[in-house]
């Protein structure tokens, strides 16, 4: 699922920083002289702190090597690649950010299903499941309405949270989830379920690691709940 | 920006059809033999009604041609991909979904910022300025709440109905918007503002078509206002 941009600029590089979602298959679309860094971001525990990756790569490319920061998904999509944009612009490096397939899209399409449907889900929201604050319970189910589909990124860790969180706010039990786990790689798998079923399901299933949960409130069952915002 | 896959199943391609965001450099990536039919989708007009879309596309399947459906971004977003996946599966047509690169991210990567940010978007809302019922007021806006980042897409024609809409239901005259037009295509432009500016600005940029519209509405100012869901 790599875009043909996205691997003219590989074969440029001259080093490569990736992290623990990159495929080997990917890397070795680069150049063979090229330096390949593993910055071993690992969920809930990085290896290397976004501070020093950030020092690397702007250090890689004041020496005039041409840098490669490369990233599972779309880097914009709870990627933190501001965090990279501003430390090479604080240090006059110039990038270029290249957009990829983010892991909601790539989830919906293994899974046969259209992320936006008419009278469905009209708005489609990118929320993750790792709180900012690290809290328990996601600040980021509270836009889950009557009309939306909701895709919590790295949430397999939080689905009882989410789960509860959800339920609690008045998302009937009864809405459908889909569990999309390693999209495009060897162990891909496809579950379904509904919503007071999603930690059991997470649990049954020994999920882990790099997973998408999409929830789906359909439009036309808005008559039976009127949820507000919690103030956020 | 397509995928590695994407160029793969083009040039397996026996029938493409390609409707009018799809550039003519994509097309030549097909087999010369390849027959290609302009569907012609235009936003607000289709010159070709969804079912005859449908139809077409099984019966050419169906008379065991190997048949693409190409669209720009990802066909699961504001795609209607569902509708031709619904009539593939009714008449028993194996399909298979490419995802690809959706036009908020596109469009951010060409801005130069990430989608979500911690602290300011934690959330990304993608949604339509085309009411499901072509009203002049999108339900899309409701989810525009602090720390989100909203991407309207079709919105151009909505701009007016967006600002209005959103400042009435709270959100800060100064919030910031990017607006991306024609991104990866000649002509391409990205435009900045604050939201009290944003009808005037795509008015005065003369823009139409093919662009998207980012609204971000940081998480600390949520003091500010504290919205409420409006029913859906």
């Amino acid at each position: 699922l790599l875009t043909l941009r996205a691997v003219a600029r590989l074969q440029e590089a001259d080093v490569i920083f990736y992290d623990r979602l990159v495929d080997d298959e990917v890397l070795e679309l680069a150049r063979r002289d090229a330096e390949r860094v593993f910055v071993g971001k690992v969920v809930g525990a990085s290896a290397w702190p976004q501070e020093r990756i950030n020092a690397l790569i702007v250090a890689e490319a004041q020496k005039g090597r041409r840098v490669v920061r490369l990233k599972s998904g779309d880097p914009g999509v709870f990627g933190r690649a501001g965090e990279e944009i501003a430390a090479a612009e604080a240090a006059n490096v110039p990038i270029e950010i290249i957009p990829g397939v983010t892991s909601a899209c790539a989830a919906a399409a293994r899974a046969g299903i259209s992320l936006t449907e008419r009278g469905v889900s009209d708005t489609l929201v990118l929320a993750t499941g790792t709180g900012a604050h690290g809290g328990a319970l996601p600040e980021s189910v509270r836009l889950t309405t009557p009309g939306t589909r909701t895709a919590f990124y790295m949430a397999t860790r939080q689905a009882g949270a989410i789960e509860k969180a959800l339920l609690a706010q008045g998302v009937p039990e009864d809405v459908e989830f889909t569990l999309a786990c390693d999209v495009s790689k060897p162990g891909e798998r496809i579950l379904t379920g509904v919503l007071k079923d999603l930690e059991q399901t997470v649990t049954a299933a020994g999920v882990r690691g790099c997973a998408v949960i999409l929830v789906t409130w359909p439009q036309d069952r808005s008559a039976r709940s009127t949820p507000v915002l919690r103030s956020a």
